[in-house]
């Protein structure tokens, strides 16, 4: 039984943390989650252990990432089972900060990463990104890792994480890790928990579409609208499933492509009940 | 005669002698320009190199923070002379990076801080302070200083970047010196060398408009309007000028007050022909 993982919840507590763990030689890993953690994350924390000697990982459901309509008061709060991951998995340190000590009165910074926003998820979430990258800033700046450990499973979060790095030059090496999935192919997810259990046998089906037109094209179709229809065509077959988008895209820029002349990302989201699931596969 | 700093071009390096400089034990300290320095800036290094035991001065004309009918082009540039002054001012490394290394190809993120940048400079150039945030945060990260001087002189984006550094966490301490001004009074601005010789002599007018403005205040006219005339007045009076803005606000809010029932900030910009000269006093 490991030992649980000291939870902080003030940058103070945090930095200090990091502060002695990197004055005793050791590289500085992150996390970043918004808890109701899974297996999916315990791999990100696994991934995180494997290249850094202190591992933190952050629990805090960010508030400027939610849209007005959106889930962030219902939002699955489970810190006790949170850390008990964090510490299987081999982290080090939970930082579960309060809303204000991330937000305190009178912040108006934000941070944008136009372009790669404006497909998939973009339109649909209005300000979602916006808010992912700044909290994403905020605490690169308050643990001041040497690494980040992100998941594939939100492909867009992952990439534009990447793009603002990179164009922001924040010195921190991010890594994505690939999806991690229940028996059946569902992507995990921690709004998984919301589906009635009707909904949770159907929602293997948005993973199996994803496959068959990966398949698809791997069998020599290129066309992107032709494959667009077969996945679109796929996912309305599961019962009550509304597509919210179904897109292939160019994996480095996210941006419509005609045909697959180069590395695309087939990436869906798709609402089974109130539950919006999200899920992708790459097509090399 | 001090030695003259060594001049990088690249992060890498400029990343290597500062991770050097820390690890013997010192201080980092950075002092952003755009270079033409004059003794104003020098000032700031005197202040770096007070707090700091290896200062970084770095020289880049930041083009995302000129508007397209703005004078980037024509911005004095005088490494060889600014080199000089950063030696003398008791700095130990010029960063002057070509434009590419500052904005690879593919650059899309940017960082915004709003409310701040609404009065004053903001409207007369749009882009401008989000420009500044986008270009301090990247060197921020690129030099990873624990101290970084700015001047009184831009006021506006000494309180943006102030703003900006609490809001995102940023782990660097922000020093604002005051202002630098020649024997009449003029601020010191790489700009003032744009000005005939006419207009260099009226242009120490701006500040007596500015003294006189905070002397009324503190004689006892609390009346915001009634000093913004009276400001107004002082500076129309000075042969040839245009007056972009002259405004008194909030200190720390930047937003228009209507009585000085808190510390003020009076600014002006003004063109004289066809250079725009700022200037400000703080009002107790």
């Amino acid at each position: 039984m490991p030992d649980l993982p000291t939870v902080v919840t003030t940058i103070a507590d945090l930095r200090a943390a990091v502060a002695a763990a990197r004055a005793a030689g050791r590289v500085i890993g992150l996390v970043p989650t918004m808890g109701a953690l899974h297996e999916g994350h315990a791999e990100l924390v696994r991934a995180a252990a494997r290249v850094s000697g202190f591992v933190v990982v952050s629990v805090f459901v960010n508030p400027t990432q939610f849209g007005p309509a959106e889930d962030f008061a219902k939002y699955p709060r489970t810190l006790d089972a949170d850390r008990a991951i964090c510490g299987a998995a081999g982290a080090h340190l939970v930082f579960a900060p309060p809303v204000e000590e991330v937000y305190p009165p009178g912040a108006v910074t934000f941070v944008e990463v136009p372009k790669l926003d404006a497909s998939l998820c973009g339109p649909s979430r209005p300000g979602h990104f916006r808010g992912v990258c700044t909290v994403v800033l905020k605490l690169f700046n308050m643990a001041l890792p040497d690494v980040a450990v992100f998941g594939q499973k939100d492909a867009q979060q992952a990439r534009i994480i990447r793009q603002m790095v990179r164009d922001l030059n924040v010195p921190v090496d991010v890594r994505i890790e690939p999806t991690v999935r229940e028996a059946d192919g569902l992507a995990m997810s921690s709004r998984n928990r919301y589906l009635s259990p009707a909904d949770r046998a159907l929602a293997s089906g948005i993973y199996r579409a994803l496959r068959a037109v990966r398949d698809r094209a791997l069998a020599g179709e290129w066309d992107v609208a032709r494959l667009e229809s077969a996945l679109r065509a796929d996912l309305v077959a599961i019962p009550g499933a509304r597509i919210d988008y179904a897109s292939i895209v160019d994996d480095d820029t996210l941006q419509p492509i005609a045909r697959l002349d180069r590395p695309a990302l087939a990436a869906v989201a798709v609402f089974l009940g109130t539950t919006r699931l999200i899920d992708n596969v790459t097509i090399p």
